[in-house]
């Protein structure tokens, strides 16, 4: 048994954040999580909008988006600015102590723009450190962290930045002063064995598992960094992750992945 | 003499941040003060373009900016987004801890929607009250809070508030618990006694001669709410009032209006 406090990392992702109904239903769920805590969002539809409506121009690269300046002022609006902003402002309804951050904020997440490879990716930036004394120094004030896909290169560059990426970062970074249990909520239940089947949910996958899911083509795609991710997280000291719907934030025994490395 | 610690308030005007030039030489100024400090900036003309590019029509009253639903989600994304974040990588590139708020984050400044009068003004808010022993738990984690124009009502709404007004609630809601000193930066030197005279400044001005001066129409339009809101602030504890221009951080032996009571 460890003797430091636990501390849970939940994050949410853009389908939540586009439903008013539903992100203000999960906050209500978050807002009753007891002890230390951090939100991580992506940004949703927002920024696509934005960026419409302001006629710059969306580029994708294998799937990713290319994040110009225009493009990174468009996510620094929606992001950090308007999504943000709404939830603390909804939080703090639910008198939570919630404080927006983007990376800049405190230092607390330093990134370093992406090295040009085979493309070019722009203002995106690949978390270097997590400033994990002054975080954990904001919790002490009672504040709940409420973290946007914003980061920074402490030189004065603010930079784009997944959220998965920020939330497994922000995990690894407060294992040193916490147990750390992440979250990351989606539209399904977890992890399925048959995507056609949302109830077909592996509520055990640990990484032997994942390896013969993974030959067997039964786990593909857009699933295969997430879970990476996640074991490289549990072996750098995350205690707990798990893969689920928002309302097992309301209902802890509800259907969901349970990823483990052993 | 009081045994309180120093705490330095400093707002900066839209004409500073317009010109990065004369924002990042600010900035470089204001990571060189000592001690506890907090900026407050208001949003420049960020706003207006956005607002304009958008299609969202800038409706004046009496002088006064209506903020509907459209024109608040642009002040949100310009004042807490773009304006905001921008400042706060730049003062960390400085070595400034600093950390960008609205008054939502951390409850710091709750405000209630501006009452029906002659004038419907939308979502601006007034400010109630400023949660100053929060404030004081964040500067004491070595934060330098950089607040911009918005507030929150604690019911869920983000609201408008004037940037002048949320540096004199913070100077005066401080003042329990430091010896605030509040200078306003803008274009001028400091309060002219001849408009035309950019080097005829004030340097003392206290209550009677304001009055004086009010009387005899040399100090007059704009200055006069500005400066019956500094003589509130000093009713109200506030130690020390400065209306500045921006090069006061670097030589405070600089030309500019020092405003007392007495």
């Amino acid at each position: 048994m460890s003797d430091k406090t636990k501390l849970s990392i939940i994050k949410i992702g853009g389908n939540v954040i586009d439903d008013p109904l539903a992100l203000s239903s999960f906050l209500k769920d978050f807002s009753k999580i007891p002890g230390f805590k951090i939100l991580v969002h992506g940004g949703g539809k927002e920024a696509t909008r934005l960026a419409g409506k302001l006629g710059v121009e969306t580029i994708m690269v294998e799937g990713r988006r290319v994040t110009n300046e225009e493009m990174l002022d468009v996510a620094v609006m929606t992001y950090a600015g308007l999504c943000n902003k709404k939830i603390v402002a909804q939080l703090q309804d639910y008198d939570t102590q919630a404080i927006g951050l983007t990376g800049a904020d405190g230092n607390s997440i330093r990134s370093e723009k992406r090295k040009l490879g085979r493309y070019n990716y722009g203002f995106v930036g690949d978390v270097v450190e997590v400033n994990s004394e002054w975080i954990k120094r904001l919790l002490d004030t009672e504040a709940v962290p409420v973290f946007c896909a914003i980061t920074h290169d402490k030189k004065g560059q603010l930079l784009n930045t997944n959220a998965d990426t920020i939330a497994q970062s922000l995990a690894v970074g407060l294992t040193a002063l916490f147990d750390v249990s992440l979250t990351y909520c989606f539209e399904k239940k977890g992890v399925l064995s048959d995507s056609n089947d949302d109830n077909s949910v592996l509520e055990n996958l640990n990484f032997n598992l994942y390896e013969k899911l993974k030959s067997e083509n039964i786990i593909h795609s857009g699933m295969l960094p997430k879970l990476e991710n996640c074991f490289q997280a549990l072996r750098e000291g995350v205690k707990e992750i798990r893969i689920a719907n928002p309302e097992i934030l309301a209902n802890p025994k509800a259907l969901h992945t349970h990823v483990s490395l052993y």
